[in-house]
């Protein structure tokens, strides 16, 4: 099968030390197998774990030991397929799932392979990213999108795939209530999930007053701001539990919310989560923040609490992620706010650096030939 | 149906405030309905939050409101039927399952009448006890023990029957490895319930030697204490990492225990419990200590841990408990170290209360006729 | 609380015995019990399971013994609250869930009422239904409608919260590929429902094209009807295997579907429909046909298939209803074809018995006051 | 790693055509990656599926298409390691899981590898099996047994493994009601696999009473025979409902058994397990015979059974299988009855196919040095 005319040149956002990002050409990488096709990158989504490696250099037990490209939000066009590959061909658009995992271990014989701890993640050290003219990985993990997807699209099915795995991991939500906290990129696209697979509210908690009224509009959400408890000078713990009281009544939740999708990291919201589910609720962390927080541990005990981890994706999460943005239920595009050219990379992590209220997500766009 | 003889007294075991107990004469409760049965109280066995609410007047959101007769583990045999009570009849030897439950509530029709909040629960403010000659309790949550169990072993089929729902809360723990922190009665009966229903490895964690011991020979169970790291000025949350790194070691669990019940409410043990626990692995709370400890909620985000709380009991639980009793597979009878008559019991709610590493289960009798 | 003024008298449809209804009028029922309301019936919608009555006098274990009131599928007013209810006032709007467990045998303390043996289930043998001015009931089996929702969609939730149970017997459809054999009522809400829980596609399967139509638009279904098979003189079974195969095909199931919805009873769509599951994929039993069918057991049991039945519905199925109705997921109101007056009852059981091609849901109004 | 020393023939047991089998010398086969071990073949237990192979020359759609080396119940000693292996060395005494799946579909990336349709099963057309001298496999799929287990109790952790897989199936099996229609070693197994997993109550049926003899001693089950209805000229269906309710009469099953596991493939047996089910219990088919059965699917969707099929092994079994061997709680051994050498093989088949009442276990020996 004939490879598509490429260029000679493969430049690439790297990684030297923390702080420290160049563009730099690097080798073309060859198929490490028959099975594995080369991609021209198209478009690449910025991640809050891209601006984690290059301000701290690490992320839990990953750590920076060389240099590293970035980016895993990616989505490409098929270059060169190896003999192996039966599901592709040169030319195909694809949404690109970032981590192979090594299929032999206990988690990926029993099909949880987002906990593959051999798993070749894209811009998890020491793995190259995404964010490069080309990149080689399993044909397996493409997936071809349909014609009326764009590859801005493509890209953005990562954090749709990542919303997916949440919503999977809390069980069904259908006609259940779902309560998210945090109107970030992965927040709003858990909440449109949530609403894709029925939930029968859906509720955005935010600080921002703006990113509350784009979850409204975005996902159909009810939104409300965590209240302000009178009282002063309150134990943080008791203070999240009142505003969870609070909350429930201003929302008439009734005993609590069903399901709890945490996708701050922050806290008081993992506080405040815990108290405002439901006595036999489910509680899914999400966010990142802390490694170690003050925990309601005894409320959730008793309450016979379900909390659960989610973490990447499974089988069959970027098919149903591809399904929900090529049906137009979970209409990504709307949540890319700046768009930059390849060379102009370092300002799209600036820009996603600073955080500020109106940024959703930001996309770099791949070299140009 | 005739009723038995009775006795018209009904001397009971009145809490009237913090540390003030007191055994005085009550009315013999009447028949609330036809469905209920009037038992006469044969065992009680003394449970920890017995001792709470006599030390600190409550236990989470239960308080302490006026006089409350205290025990809740206890074997009774039936007096007196109302008239549509089909299932027994005076004479009956039974264990009593000690919270009736409204049927009405969501949490009852769902079946998980463990979470009603209007269950009537045996010395659960405002509910009062079992510790008094009589108790009056609806039939359907009497179960007849077989002729060769005796009253005091179907007293305590209440503390195996916590640990019936704290294993079927953990899903099946056929064929995996099990980590049960604390080798008090529950975390024992934990450690036998989980060998019962086939796990393939049980580990007995607690920092006394001689309560290791009883597990070993009790449960079957490999035991540990938790080991001390060599390096001082530990964070302890990084502490308890390094000491489940220590004990991972040592059991030769390779990535861990894919079920963790944790018995003892500690804090360090919680930690550690987290930081044990496989990738994918369940990790239970049963014990109840501080309200709010510091807590990995990244390792069990990134692990993808199921973190879940036991409280009570739900329906079938009863009659798996008098079966693991009646086989034999929980030699129940063997934690019972101290046994009390009925105006001795405040001897005996003193002893449990010295928390003495050679104490098990102390065992109140009933009102001699 | 005062009760609304009503009307002395009140009629009802009463079966006495095969093919023999008459209208006559019946004592209005006392309450039976505190926390019960007496409801005037504002719309009722005929089932197939009336029908059977009618014709045959019995369905599976319940035979007609006597006078029996027909009509579960209702909507109805309160006129009337126990003292005990709580959650009701008179002039409340409500959707009638038809059956009302014992809440004390085993299936109910697990939250598996809809197997309750006692169960008082309108227009089962010996109970009598709702096709009658008045109806007694359980307040907790009522369920107050939004204002925008009418009485006669209000009445339709009964066969929702049908289809509702069905896509929870399934597990999560969501991500999924659903396949509904059968473009009845039933079927046709199976569509609607696994749609708004989030299914990736969903086929209907039915033999009548104006049905097949329909199903496309009141559900946006995918829609096809049974290919036949070239060659002939198949064995019945060997028929539907190339059935299903020609299935699979023609709609690009590749390995089968995730999801089975069987809505027709008949033979050879439970036939087929074993054939069209893929491999480790869910088949639900929804339709009542023969007793007994010729069955593929050995391609279930090498697909590893679940297969599930699913009957009436359980905790939180009916608000779930509601909430679909309500939002407008679900338009149950296009469903309804012909409508008749209370006097008119007998000439709406001779259409849906007639069973033509267009006619889907044919509704009785209630008694005019 | 230097390789033990190893014969340079390599007799193995190939079936030709339907009922033509030859021992002849076959080339040791070369290791296909480097991931792979070369065993020599220890024991090897013979499967009612190698019978029919030899007797009908297919298996549902695999049939024999060239010269198939048979057996797939084995136990070896590792003789060569491919360069990438880790896990093992030569000398090594391994338990050998006879499917080797493709990892990469998505049952494999799901879990569900029992699925794989690329599984490279032993002795299932056109994949050879293991009754040879040597056989080769990837390593991730041999697994080392203790010194006390022995090599014919390792080769039989097959079956124990396809009972493991039976009762996870099953869910947990902890604490409930068993019933196993048929006694051989399948059946057997599934009982004391059952037993070792917390079953309450275990029950085998089968017609023959020998068989029921040797159940109660080797899985301590209750046993039955089925019963005889008086009532002649019954249907098939009819006459199985009736003995199913002899049945729960007899063994005061109440409402019915909460699990039914079905090893003989026998429409009777199937029947009667659906009728002996309990509402809202679980029926899994294990054993194969009638491609097709009269199937009571009215009153398996009236009752909402759970219908499984159950297939092969998944990732975890075969550790679980050698845990319960090698503790005692499935004495594997004692269900062998009749050993062979390698170059009686012939007889042993012609002895497994006669069926006799007193043969449970037949074992053929590794070919001698």
């Amino acid at each position: 099968m004939a490879a598509l005319p490429a260029s000679s040149t493969n430049p690439a956002l790297v990684l030297h030390a923390i702080n420290t990002l160049t563009i730099e050409d690097r080798p073309i990488p060859p198929l490490p197998s028959e099975k594995h096709v080369l991609l021209q990158i198209s478009h690449t989504g910025i991640c809050g774990s891209d601006i984690h490696y290059w301000q701290r250099g690490r992320i839990g037990p990953f750590t920076l030991s060389g240099p590293l490209i970035l980016g895993h939000e990616s989505s490409g066009t098929v270059q060169r397929c190896g003999t192996q590959v039966r599901t592709l061909q040169p030319g195909d658009r694809v949404a690109i799932e970032p981590g192979v995992p090594c299929r032999r271990c206990d988690h990926c014989r029993a099909g949880a392979y987002n906990l593959c701890a051999e798993c070749v993640f894209a811009a998890t050290p020491p793995c190259d990213g995404t964010l490069a003219r080309y990149y080689v990985t399993d044909a397996a993990f493409c997936y071809r999108v349909p014609a009326h997807v764009d590859m801005e699209e493509a890209a953005l099915v990562e954090p749709v795939a990542v919303a997916v795995q949440v919503c999977k991991t809390a069980g069904s939500v259908a006609g259940k209530s779902v309560c998210v906290f945090g109107c970030g990129p992965i927040g709003l696209l858990c909440q449109a999930v949530a609403r894709a697979f029925g939930a029968s509210r859906v509720v955005g908690v935010d600080v921002s007053r703006a990113r509350l009224d784009f979850a409204r509009e975005f996902a159909g959400s009810e939104v409300l701001a965590p209240p302000q408890p009178e009282k002063e000078g309150l134990e943080p713990v008791e203070r999240s539990e009142i505003v969870a009281e609070m909350m429930k009544e201003e929302l008439r939740l009734g005993e609590g919310a069903d399901v709890v999708l945490e996708c701050t990291g922050a806290e008081p919201c993992i506080q405040t989560g815990v108290f405002i589910a439901k006595k036999g609720g489910t509680f899914v962390q999400v966010g990142m923040g802390k490694e170690n927080v003050m925990f309601p541990i005894t409320a959730a005990c008793i309450k016979a609490l379900n909390i659960k981890g989610s973490i990447r994706y499974t089988t069959g999460v970027y098919p149903t992620a591809i399904d929900l943005v090529a049906s137009g239920k979970v209409p990504v595009k709307r949540l890319v706010t700046d768009r930059f050219k390849f060379e102009e990379a370092e300002q799209a992590f600036e820009l996603v650096k600073a955080a500020k209220e109106g940024v959703f997500k930001v996309v770099i766009e791949g070299v140009q030939n």
